[in-house]
C-alpha cells in the first residue's frame, strides 16, 4: 500500500497512482483528524471522494503516533492524549474515538486503536502495553457501527515470541477481519524484525490477510512474505523518490550523482513507468534545479517498482521459485551499499 | 505557452502538459546553458526528447535576462556579459552564441538576442538599445546554420509608438518566420501595453505569427488578441497555480480561503481537467498541508483554463463575436479585485 498519510500519495495525482499499479492505500487517522479534521471529510464525501480513489484505504489507527510523538502523548487505560504537532491543542484519542474518526473517514479496513512502545524497551512495559493493546482491540469491535467497513487487529508483544505468540493467540479467535503485526520496523536489525514475524504468523488465521505494519526496503518485503505477510505499507518508495533514490531491477541509482549527467539511458530498461520514457539525464537536471516534476517522477517509479515486485512474488509463488527470487534480492540488495553499486555495475541496467 | 524555464513546465508530466490543451511551449536559452548546459541537452537528444515533447519549443533568446538581472550584466556591442546567478560565472553572450546555443537546444523558434531595457527610460537608452537589437537580428539570421529552426525577430523601441514603427519597419523585410513584441510587460500600466501593441502590429507581415512576449493576465491575451497578437507566453497559470491562485470563468479563487474549507464544488463546473475532479475542500486541504499535489493540480487547471480562453477566442473571432467575449472579460477580471470576488459571487461556479 503506497501511504496518504494526509490523504494525497505526495507527488501523484488519483491517475498516476493507478498508473503505478496500485490496488489499495493507507491514510492516515491522526494526521486527518488534526487536518482537515474527519467531520469535514465526511462533508466533502469520505476519503474516497475526496482522493478519487476507488481501490481499498487503509487507516491506520493513530497508534503508531504514540510511539513516534514519543513526549508529545500520554497512555492511560482510557485514552492515549496527544498533543497536536500543529497547534499544541489536546486530542484524547480512546479506542471508541479512533474508530468513530475511521468510519467518518470512510475507509474500507479500520485498524484498531494499540499501544506501541519503543524497543528495546523492559519485559513489564512491553506485556502492559500488549494487553492494554488486546483490550483496546476488544472495545473497538464493540464500538464499531458500520458493517461496511472491515477491523483488523494489530498483535504487539516486542521482540519476545512467546508474548507475541501470546497476543496473537488471544485475538485470533475475536472475529477480526485481518491482522497487522505492529510495533516493529523501529529501528530493531531485520533479523530481529523477520524472527518476530515468522514467530508470529502461524498463529494468525489462514484464510485472514496479514500485514506488517510500516516496512519497508523491498528485501524487507520479500523476507516477510517468505514468513507468511500478505499486506505492507511504507513511505520508502515515495519518501526515497522525494529524495533522489531511485529503485531498480538491477539495485539502487542516487539519481543526483554526476556520472547520469549524460546518460541517456532509463532508470530501468524494463519498467513501464513514466519516468522511464525519460533519460537519467533528464532526470538529474530536474533534481539538480530542484523542480518539482523530479520528486514526482521518481516517487512514480519507486511505486511501480514496488508494485512489480509484488507481482514478481505472487507470480514466483505459483511457479514454485519463490526461494531463486528471494535469493536473488538477497544478493542484490544487501546491506553492504558498495556491494550494491557493483551488482548495478556488473548486471547493467537491463537485468532482473 | 505554457513556461518551461528549465526544460520542465514546473509540476507538470508530459502527458499532463498534453492534456492541458496546450501545443506550445517555450523554454529558456540562459537558464538552460547554465544548467544542465546546452552541450548536455544535445547529448541527451535535445529538448523534445528530455521533455517527450513532439509539439513545438519556442527558445526564447537570453535578451530578457539582460533587463531581469540588472547589475549582474553588461552590453556592448559584441556581446551581453552576465555574472550567473548560480555560481557567479561569467556568461559571454554574442547574437551568434544565443543562436547556437539554441540550435543544440533543438528548439523549432529561436528568439533573436534583443537588448531590453528597463522603462520609463530615456528617449536616448531606448533608440540606442533599439538599434543594437536590430543589429543583433542581422547578426542571428546570419548565423544560423539549421534551416528547421524558425528565426522571431524582436520588435523593441519602450513605449514610444514611432520608435516602435520604426523598428518594426527595419524589421519587417529582414526574412524573420515571425516577429515578437518585445519589452513589455515590465512594469508598465496595461493601458500602456496595449496601445503600444496596437501601434506595432500594423507595420508586421500579416502572414507571419505575431508575439507578445512575457504576458499576461487572461484580459491581457483578450485585449492583445484584438491589436493582432497570435502567441503569447506567460509564467502566471503556472506561478500563481502553485501560490494557490486559480482562474475559473467566473473569476479568481484564492483557494487556501477558509470559506472553501467544506467546498464540494469543483474550482469550475465546466472545466475537464483532473483538479476540476476534485472538491474545492479537498484543494483547500492539500495547500493547507503544503502538499506538493495542490500546487501540480492548480497548475494544471490554470494551464487548462487559459488553453480554453484561446479556444474561446478563436471560436468568437470565428463567430464574429470577438468583441462580446471582450467585454464579458473586461467586467469579470477587472483590477478592482472587490468587483471580480463579487462577480464570483453573483454569477456562481458554472457561469461563464
Amino acid at each position: 500500500m503506497p501511504v496518504g498519510t494526509q490523504a494525497t500519495v505526495k507527488g501523484l495525482t488519483a491517475d498516476q497512482l493507478i498508473g503505478t499499479g496500485a490496488e489499495m492505500i493507507l491514510a492516515n487517522t491522526y494526521h486527518l483528524c488534526l487536518r482537515p479534521g474527519h467531520e469535514v471529510v465526511k462533508k466533502l464525501g469520505g476519503l474516497h471522494r475526496m482522493m478519487l480513489w476507488d481501490g481499498p484505504i487503509l487507516t491506520d489507527s493513530g497508534g503508531f503516533q504514540i510511539f513516534s510523538l514519543g513526549d508529545l502523548n500520554k497512555v492511560t487505560e482510557e485514552a492515549a492524549t496527544f498533543k497536536s504537532h500543529l497547534d499544541g491543542a489536546i486530542i484524547r484519542l480512546t479506542p471508541e474515538y479512533a474508530i468513530e474518526i475511521q468510519e467518518a473517514l470512510g475507509s474500507d479496513v479500520a485498524m484498531v486503536l494499540d499501544h506501541v512502545v519503543k524497543l528495546p524497551n523492559s519485559r513489564e512495559v512491553i506485556i502492559d502495553a500488549l494487553q492494554r493493546s488486546v483490550r483496546w482491540a476488544a472495545r473497538c469491535l464493540a464500538a464499531a457501527k458500520r458493517d461496511d467497513q472491515a477491523k483488523f487487529a494489530i498483535v504487539q508483544g516486542g521482540l519476545d515470541e512467546t508474548l507475541r505468540l501470546q497476543c496473537a493467540r488471544e485475538l485470533a479467535p475475536m472475529g477480526f477481519d485481518g491482522f497487522a503485526v505492529g510495533g516493529l520496523s523501529v529501528g530493531e536489525p531485520p533479523a530481529e524484525m523477520y524472527r518476530i514475524t515468522a514467530a508470529t504468523t502461524p498463529e494468525l488465521p489462514v484464510d485472514k490477510p496479514r500485514y506488517l505494519m510500516g516496512v519497508g526496503r523491498p528485501i524487507d518485503l520479500l523476507e516477510s512474505i517468505a514468513r507468511g505477510i500478505d499486506l505492507f505499507d511504507c513511505v520508502m518508495p515515495t519518501r526515497n523518490g522525494r529524495n533522489a533514490m531511485a529503485f531498480t531491477s538491477a539495485g539502487p541509482i542516487k539519481i543526483r550523482n554526476a556520472v547520469h549527467r549524460e546518460d541517456t539511458r532509463p532508470l530501468d530498461e524494463n519498467c513501464p513507468c513514466i519516468a522511464c520514457r525519460h533519460s537519467r539525464g533528464y532526470l538529474r537536471h530536474l533534481f539538480v534545479c530542484d523542480e518539482m516534476l523530479g520528486p514526482t517522477l521518481l516517487s512514480i517509479h519507486n511505486l511501480t517498482y514496488y508494485q512489480r515486485l509484488m507481482d514478481e512474488a505472487r507470480a514466483a509463488i505459483e511457479q514454485d521459485r519463490y526461494q531463486q527470487l528471494l535469493d536473488h534480492h538477497r544478493r542484490l540488495w544487501d546491506d553492504n551499499v558498495p556491494k550494491a553499486a557493483a551488482a548495478m555495475k556488473a548486471s547493467g541496467p537491463s537485468s532482473s
